[in-house]
């Protein structure tokens, strides 16, 4: 575990820095653009025996009088959709947009991405192919269960020491990202309020979430959750299931009754499946604050 | 005019800037997280006898020794949008996103928003209630072109001396800088490739967008550009007219059987006046870059 810096020390910074780039600038008038407050943090992690970098962008405002705490965003794949998250949730609660709270967003940058996001051991590829070989891209995989762990133990903690969190806390992740989130709401139904799955890869460990969605989730019980889910052109560009077994998913979902669970199903089949995540997570962040206002916010 | 530093001196700086933070965090592992290179320059502007904050962002990838050249995005309320646009850009034109090419953004802020962004003098409000008072939020107005001269005469020149700017260039506005954008496109065409005008406020000096589009687009005669705007939920939130201006611009253009130019029109009937700049924007790009594929920019 590493500790932060504060607010008044990160103000000291930014002061010499912008005093120190004038005097290389030199009566010249370029200086550096800054938005908002972004830190690059590495947390030694006990669970995963190895050292993890994590994006933090919290609001301007969060300054060390104030009381004001803020929901978090956790993201996984940090090093490609963090930018997108923090520029969102800035804008979107921006005084004059005001459609959703101000924000923590964490962006978790990824070491091994397929064993830390694969909720199950598989040597199966995307086409259906097996791979045997020892130097397979998927060896390892299966380890989401530990990352999860790594979040919940390592992590959380962190953030709730270090910055004026609240409670409610979203998980958001694409593609294998995607089923990371899935699987942390069937397993891990503690950790987070809102889940957003874009193109999550249900393909995956021969379509495991589906198996373990319909293991996990009782007909008729209860889940006081968020849940947004997505797919792009996937199917239709390869001839794969990818589409179906979103259909599937949300068919299995619909079936199960769950009480409590709110749930947006979106099919962007105009987009493929990098684009996805950005009409994705701008809709999953709508849909989740759909009936905040900021009035009471405020109160 | 003032002149920047190059991709070297910033390079050097960032180095120097990181050994910084280093020796102010002493041992703790908290650094100013960076994305791209964002600038902030300042123009002494003969034109419009006052200084200007202009914010630039440009790929990473755009190194001294490289030879590529990248369109431009000029964009009105650089405060409101520069990062939004700044984060597209950067997202769409990853190699695995790829829909896109990279580009220079280049936010013009805002130091007299009205004066600047409309097109003619006016002194009737949104809701068609004139006001004669000496100290009227809209007094003054009506300098959107010495504006746009300031735009062609120095800022262009500058951002092509000073970076690896290509012939292609994209307007983008709203609200006010939506009916700036289209007067550019309607007296100034030499300008600009393509034109993006985000919920334009057509309202403006008793419709004056409209009439003026109706004497200047001939009718069949040729226009090669591409044109997108859009508005949200104005007119239905607030019983405005703001949709049905939308509705008799499309008409207009539509009417005008205009050669050579492209246009989308998007309604989003759930977004507000503040929130529609998101989809807008990502749309926008998406329509102007729908035929373009990497291959052809790899040639």
């Amino acid at each position: 575990m590493t500790t932060t810096i504060n607010d008044m020390q990160l103000h000291t910074i930014s002061f010499y820095f912008l005093l120190f780039i004038s005097s290389v600038a030199n009566a010249q008038e370029t200086t550096a653009y800054r938005s908002g407050i972004k830190e690059r943090i590495t947390i030694s992690s006990a669970i995963l025996k190895e050292d993890r970098i994590i994006y933090i962008h919290h609001p301007v405002s969060d300054s060390a009088a104030s009381t004001k705490r803020y929901p978090v965003l956790y993201l996984f794949d940090g090093e490609s959709h963090f930018d997108m998250l923090a520029q969102y949730t800035d804008y979107l609660s921006r005084w004059d947009v005001a459609v959703m709270p101000e924000m923590i967003v964490v962006g978790i940058v990824n070491t091994q991405r397929t064993r830390d996001l694969t909720p199950v051991e598989s040597n199966i590829d995307y086409y259906g192919k097996t791979d045997t070989s020892s130097v397979s891209w998927m060896k390892p995989s299966g380890g989401n269960g530990l990352l999860l762990q790594f979040i919940s133990s390592e992590l959380m903690p962190y953030m709730d020491a270090h910055y004026k969190t609240a409670a409610h806390k979203i998980l958001a992740g694409h593609s294998f990202g995607g089923i990371a989130t899935l699987n942390c709401m069937l397993t891990r139904p503690d950790m987070f309020d809102a889940y957003i799955a874009a193109s999550p890869s249900l393909w995956w460990g021969n379509e495991y979430i589906l198996k373990l969605a319909d293991s996990k989730l009782s007909k008729g019980s209860t889940l006081h959750k968020q849940l947004f889910y997505c797919d792009a052109n996937e199917g239709a560009a390869d001839s794969t299931s990818f589409h179906t077994n979103l259909l599937r998913f949300d068919s299995l979902v619909k079936s199960k009754n769950i009480q409590g669970l709110s749930r947006q199903y979106t099919y962007y089949p105009s987009e493929t499946h990098m684009t996805s995540p950005m009409p994705a997570y701008y809709d999953a962040l709508r849909f989740i604050y759909r009936e905040w206002k900021p009035a009471v916010e405020k109160q």
